[in-house]
């Protein structure tokens, strides 16, 4: 299933069901079946496979009349993230492809080095913002506004020392995120003030189940800004995989549901270019996962 | 007023007020005055400080008898962190105290400059553990667990480009952190996994409304371990003091109601010591901030 939070006509946050181009209200869908269904990601995410598994068979039981009269055209809706309100910051995953470590360390004060362990940082949930919104700069904090594409995963169940073979079995489902960078706002090398400002973490549109998804390690990605093609690669290429970095993140933190790690970017983002190229207001830049969607957001200028 | 988080005869989370050394339940009291007081920190944080003040006034109106009736004996509690489960991570600050940045420069990584602005960092909900519990020490991740005795500030309604000035507004109140690091977890120069694993941040005892503290730039602080003073100075000497770091943490992040700083910390640390010291199982180590309490740890190597 593809999962999406949203809003219609001014309601509140709702939780749907993408169907083509229209999303079927779970709430409504589920009044019309006396179901009971979670009002949130959160909350979906908490309530566990079965409970995915009870909406996926509920839906596929239903005939098309009832299905098309709990949708709506998604071109009507505002689609947020879909987990807007993260309950703990996000998870980012650094320098894990190869080229992107070498462009890196070309521009940026990285090691040259592949990293041994994955490299690990965060971005606060006041960061998340949805698609088509604005990715705010501020001209007083960054001239060096920067993109970075990625696969994010979004964990399913609590877990602590996961071992690597069974780390898949703590995943819910896999999203985007756009890992906006400010280049110039690292501080003693620390990276969060440059990767978590406000709108910083673009994601979504959809969260897509995991049984939706044949192999997450091999699921190309790319990014445009303004049409042009900036990155293009393949999730084949992390250097540590998914379940490596459930693996190691187990062993520092205890992962919860809701958690969401966003797993790194490929080469290809304005720091490794000759030359640099930034973002700037009124830039459109699109990050698309295969299999999941695209994000795409606006940059505007702080007045 | 001394806020805390505890449990009593296996309760749920209970919020109540420091009395010397007895506990007031407010839910009992509440209750034995026909008042709703909050369940929780968080609750109470987001109700705001009226909600503190009428408070306050009906324990201040009530008689010696009624308080009495609603105490339970502090001993008999277990004492949580005042905020058990934080809504994002924490926020860090590095190399606040002059001499820390010496000391850090000497046998760490970072530069023997000061800092031109606030280095950020961040330590996630689940590092979180109250006093009297055990610092987890995993003998596979670290051989150098070290200290950190900080004044934490908590904040206590929502802010973005806060001035200097009105920076004080924005807090409801102070606790104690000790920013547990193990030295030899930084990865790529991020310091995450070196101060964010589980029971890294113990928190507490109590959250001292801000009302109490007459001036938090002045508040001496301490730790010892196993006895012997190993910290001491005076939030005077941070380099960034509260407002400074309100108005840029508030630059580049939406602060919310509930948010936790951990302000740095002073010299002292085992890094910086000659030759450098180290926690190992059994060690007990406790962080005092005048006014608030103090944190009492131990060290448990996972076996």
């Amino acid at each position: 299933m593809k999962l999406l939070t949203y809003q219609y006509q001014s309601s509140a946050q709702k939780l749907g069901v993408l169907n083509n181009d229209t999303i079927i209200d779970l709430e409504r869908f589920g009044q019309k079946n006396n179901i009971d269904f979670p009002d949130t990601m959160l909350e979906l995410i908490d309530a566990g496979p079965y409970e995915v598994a009870r909406i996926q068979k509920a839906l596929a039981d239903a005939n098309e009349n009832t299905i098309a009269d709990c949708s709506i055209p998604m071109k009507e809706a505002v689609i947020l993230a879909p987990i807007p309100k993260p309950r703990k910051n996000i998870i980012g995953i650094g320098l894990n492809y190869t080229e992107h470590v070498a462009e890196s360390a070309r521009t940026l004060d990285t090691s040259k080095e592949l990293p041994q362990q994955p490299v690990i940082f965060s971005k606060p949930p006041t960061a998340v913002t949805g698609t088509h919104t604005d990715i705010v700069l501020n001209p007083k904090l960054t001239q060096q506004l920067d993109w970075e594409c990625e696969l994010a995963v979004v964990i399913g169940k609590k877990g602590k020392y996961v071992k690597k073979e069974d780390a898949l079995d703590y995943v819910f489902g896999y999203t985007v995120i756009n890992d906006i960078s400010a280049r110039d706002c690292r501080r003693a090398g620390q990276w969060i003030v440059s990767k978590g400002q406000d709108t910083f973490a673009p994601m979504g549109p959809v969260l897509v189940t995991k049984d939706e998804i044949e192999d997450p390690h091999n699921l190309n990605l790319w990014l445009t800004l303004n049409g042009v093609e900036k990155q293009r690669s393949n999730t084949k290429f992390m250097l540590f995989n998914i379940n490596d970095l459930i693996e190691d993140l187990s062993t520092v933190f205890t992962l919860e549901p809701g958690d969401i790690i966003a797993t790194g970017t490929p080469a290809g983002v304005g720091a490794g270019r000759n030359p640099q190229e930034w973002m700037w207001d009124g830039d459109v830049v699109e990050a698309t996962v295969e299999g999941i969607g695209t994000l795409i957001n606006t940059v505007r200028e702080l007045k």
